[in-house]
């Protein structure tokens, strides 16, 4: 397997809302980033980053940069693939950070948790503005995931809600050249909710979203699993990116 | 039946704490006060407001202003009742700045939603400040309460929960003289809150939350009740405060 992070751009967010109630009124640099697996059964997307002219419209108080090499397909070539050569696409969530090209992937397979699409197709008040980009309707037939899921060998999606009613994490199976691969994808944004166990501020259920945070943990120490998290700026600048990836020969550790 | 409302004082907060996620960084004074009821059963008071030490200690972030006029003594005094008058004392639910005087009130019946102080015992780890003040637990043995309580001839107990477990609201019915009283407690910081439909930055259940600041408009509506919300200063410098006090003749509208 080959794991590429695709670095699709970065938006402003308050602290309060990455660790709930702490730091009111700090705006921070939030990465938004896609992950790209080559796989013997296909090649993996995860999430498909953020439309930039949605932001501008829907959240003209946030900041967002995309330069033209950030967008989507400019960095799935610079992982060497096309939009037309991913087989299976999977949403972690179904928020504007997460769903802005899917439009681009209409050839894929497409999945995301079935609570998810129900609770976007009908949101609380407080989620409307989180999935106002409703593109991935008319791009996406989903089809739908309940539960804990092995995609592939290897690709185990985890069900980590709470930050939203159906969310996934990703656990990518580790080998002799790389640990396992945790990528929490919103159930954590930063290392900080994970060593805190403080929720982000957008969330549905906090004590859903507080138990995902320990389970991620459970599962970064049950596997030894290094952990990406979402939108840690500091971590993510640690993090391979396109056209760097993560080398897995497949020989057991 | 005569209604007068106790400032027991002021502290800050975040914007983005009164109404969840908007206008992050901008400081408000959040005014803290009880509601003391003379009524033919009995002398009720509704919550007791904040101790400033434990506020000290426990927030020392914020700024916190109580006036020796403004502990709860005083005020009661000011209202001519003394803390062993009061026969029957509501929690609308156990946050720190809804029990702090508890202490004086021992000799008072004292009533609190059953989830309330099930929740209070073992909060939620994003709760744990919130609660922080145990201070009723020595102070008071409680009445459980579930559901809609007629607590007495026009005082009535809505249960609104979602900023906490357990939370009531209260309905004072009016008369000739003035209109029903809707004190909605937590479960509406603001006027905003009840307008936006937005819920407040602390809470345990956002669906519920918003499910509460619904039935507070529908019950306003039904009962053509004037809204008193919590911790909303431009709105408090609208409500009679000790010595004034609201008079409710009892004879019907």
């Amino acid at each position: 397997m080959r794991v590429t992070l695709l670095d699709t751009g970065r938006m402003t967010i308050d602290r309060s809302q990455v660790l709930w109630n702490v730091d009111c009124g700090t705006k921070l640099w939030f990465p938004i980033y896609a992950v790209l697996v080559e796989h013997p059964d296909g090649l993996f997307l995860f999430d498909t980053g953020v439309d930039p002219d949605h932001v501008r419209a829907a959240f003209p108080w946030e900041r967002i940069e995309q330069t033209p090499e950030q967008r989507l397909e400019a960095q799935l070539r610079s992982a060497g693939a096309s939009p037309d050569d991913v087989t299976h696409l999977v949403n972690s969530h179904l928020h504007f950070d997460h769903v802005g090209a899917n439009r681009l992937l209409r050839g894929a397979r497409t999945f995301v948790a079935e609570a998810e699409l129900r609770a976007a197709r009908a949101p609380q008040p407080f989620e409307a503005l989180a999935y106002s980009d409703r593109s991935f309707e008319e791009a996406s037939a989903f089809e739908l995931l309940e539960g804990d899921v092995e995609l592939a060998h290897g690709l185990r999606l985890y069900a980590t809600p709470g930050h939203c009613a159906g969310h996934y994490s990703l656990l990518v199976d580790g080998d002799a050249e790389h640990r396992s691969m945790l990528f929490t994808f919103d159930a954590a944004y930063s290392l900080e909710n994970l060593e805190r166990e403080i929720i982000s501020g957008f969330h549905l259920d906090p004590i859903a979203a507080t138990e995902s945070i320990r389970r991620l943990k459970a599962l970064a120490a049950e596997h030894d699993a290094e952990l990406f998290v979402a939108h840690d700026l500091p971590a993510f600048a640690g993090y391979r990116r396109a056209p760097d990836a993560y080398e897995l020969s497949g020989v057991p550790a």
